[in-house]
């Protein structure tokens, strides 16, 4: 039976500087006049995979079951890279096997194979507007994924540099900076030890904080974000200018015992 | 009797560089698949609740009546702070009691506090996500706002630094500066006499121009903008640049007696 | 017979860190609460009617037959400049008369005047709320663009400065540069001489390559960009950085004979 209505929610890293972005809606529109595209991320950095992976992955529950997202971060585009749809918890993805799409539990992966359900002229350059914009159409109307190619087995896997254990505590990396200038980690808030001690650079924090608001104005604080990551914050203020933190520098944590 | 298809329109300071308002849109269409959402504004300055209310109260007339507003600009978020659901002249708006809803003529205010119209858990950090956009989707769905609690006299009243009458004059402040690099400013332009002098800084400029583009290129020009309030303008150039001006600084009108 | 749900499409300067795009978007949602809008692009430099026109040119072919677009790009806002609702190749294109509208094949021209199709009251400032794009939402809903006013002959044209043939070769220019760095030129793609040798400034780049990602990483490489245009692109790089070119900058290209 087809989906009725499922949403088109859209992760690039094109920006909304230029019209790629709606380019690529239009040619959705011209296959799903219907279609309910939301713009879910277009901010990615420039052909950062691993970051455009995290936001598919950290927002997608979020979404109504049955979404088709369309992930658009290819620097590979019209060379021998393949593209697949992925079924991944009641979701389906699509885009290009670079990495983007290593998503959990994988329940089916599909290379997209058949060109009937592409633009009838594909540029070597936009796939978002020839390619997968058009596929992610016509799955959302309602085409089932083993129509558009055939099965494979796995995908490409993003070599992702985990967190590590340390001697009693655990090393992670600031992975991405927010436009508050809140520091977010790859550190999973439910394996941080409790209370912690938070180490950035010259930096220590003690404790969680509940909330941004709750410490006095300016203090740094640790607070278990909304994706469940630790993130390091400023009260009312900006903890990139406070630390001068970058995206990559080293978050370690240990239990306090003091 | 249920409102059919209202918009919900989104005012925020989340920005479009993260995939806060994305993951947001996730959240109302897993209430309300049928939604139609609009983005209002997401470039609020981080944590000016001021600009976030200056945004909704000035742009809420254009939209249907019935249209459903959330505006997060919360600093507080998860702290003390009630969450309401105002009604103001036809239209409903949702968010935080920190005076980012103090608008005019509320006709009903109620608290936010039957969790069964919120996401099932409920962070500490991402009201938006959790609260706001969801209890927006069901009032858009048709839920009377008095199935969200209990109704409340009065909320958070923004301490807005009004205009001042001086000798024979009206002195107000740049409130915002726009893209174009327009000066807008607090001073309604029905209350400023007229033909005005208006000084800013050191610079003085005489009479009303009635569109940006009918001066001589490059003249500053005052304007009566299109929120009502007057604005300091360049012809095919930009304000801000040409007077180095920043927001708060202050505006002097006064009638022009030469 | 009235379009069913032809989609609106936006091409304006406005940018979105203002509450302009949103009001627009309130004001048609005023006329036609069913409205299906698409930010195009928003990112069109200020006031650049050349920019903007060649946005709505290359994009227009991407997006479904009966879509309406309303650009905005109008520095003579409120000025005697005409309004104009224009058909051109299936697609109709509402906004200011001001060379933005000058497109291929203009099967239609109509002034806007039946202020019927108009917000009550229309400013001097902003056209995109109260004229514009209440146009469009009737024109959406199915109104004949006859009934907006009356027909004229010709439209503003915009004097593009052409590509030029020179000795054995053509002479452009960098026309856009995108988030990626990518150098946009005015060359078409198919009239360049193949193999080409491409000159920018102190660079010389020969022969076509035929995606962004099919060079070594790092080289300075001629692609034939997604809209037919040439555009020299950096694999895994960014060729606005490598160049240091600019919005302007000559390019010159010449059948590689070596």
């Amino acid at each position: 039976m087809p989906r009725p209505a499922a949403p088109i929610a859209l992760v690039t890293d094109y920006g909304l500087q230029d019209p790629y972005v709606g380019v690529m809606k239009g040619a959705i529109l011209s296959v799903h006049p219907a279609a309910v595209i939301v713009d879910l991320c277009h901010g990615i950095p420039a052909q950062d995979v691993a970051a455009g992976r995290r936001v598919l992955a950290s927002s997608a529950p979020y979404f109504p079951e049955g979404t088709v997202f369309v992930g658009v971060v290819d620097p590979g585009v019209g060379t021998a890279r393949a593209a697949l749809a992925v079924e991944s918890r009641g979701r389906i993805f699509i885009g290009p096997d670079n990495g983007l799409l290593d998503l959990p539990s994988p329940d089916r992966i599909v290379r997209l194979e058949d060109p009937r359900w592409f633009r009838p002229t594909v540029s070597r350059t936009f796939h978002g507007r020839d390619l997968f914009g058009p596929v992610a159409a016509h799955v959302a109307k309602g085409l089932d994924l083993d129509r558009l190619g055939t099965r494979q087995k796995d995908l490409v896997r993003l070599q992702i540099r985990g967190t590590t254990v340390r001697r009693g505590g655990l090393e992670g990396r600031v992975v991405s900076i927010d436009r508050f200038g809140n520091l977010i980690t790859d550190l999973d808030a439910a394996d941080v030890p409790d209370p912690p001690r938070v180490r950035l650079g010259r930096w220590t924090i003690r404790g969680w904080t509940p909330t941004y608001g709750s410490a006095k104005p300016g203090t740094l604080i640790a607070v278990a974000g909304s994706t469940g990551h630790l993130e390091i914050s400023v009260t009312l203020g900006d903890a990139r200018r406070r630390t001068g933190a970058r995206i990559g520098d080293t978050v370690r944590v240990a239990k306090d015992t003091a």
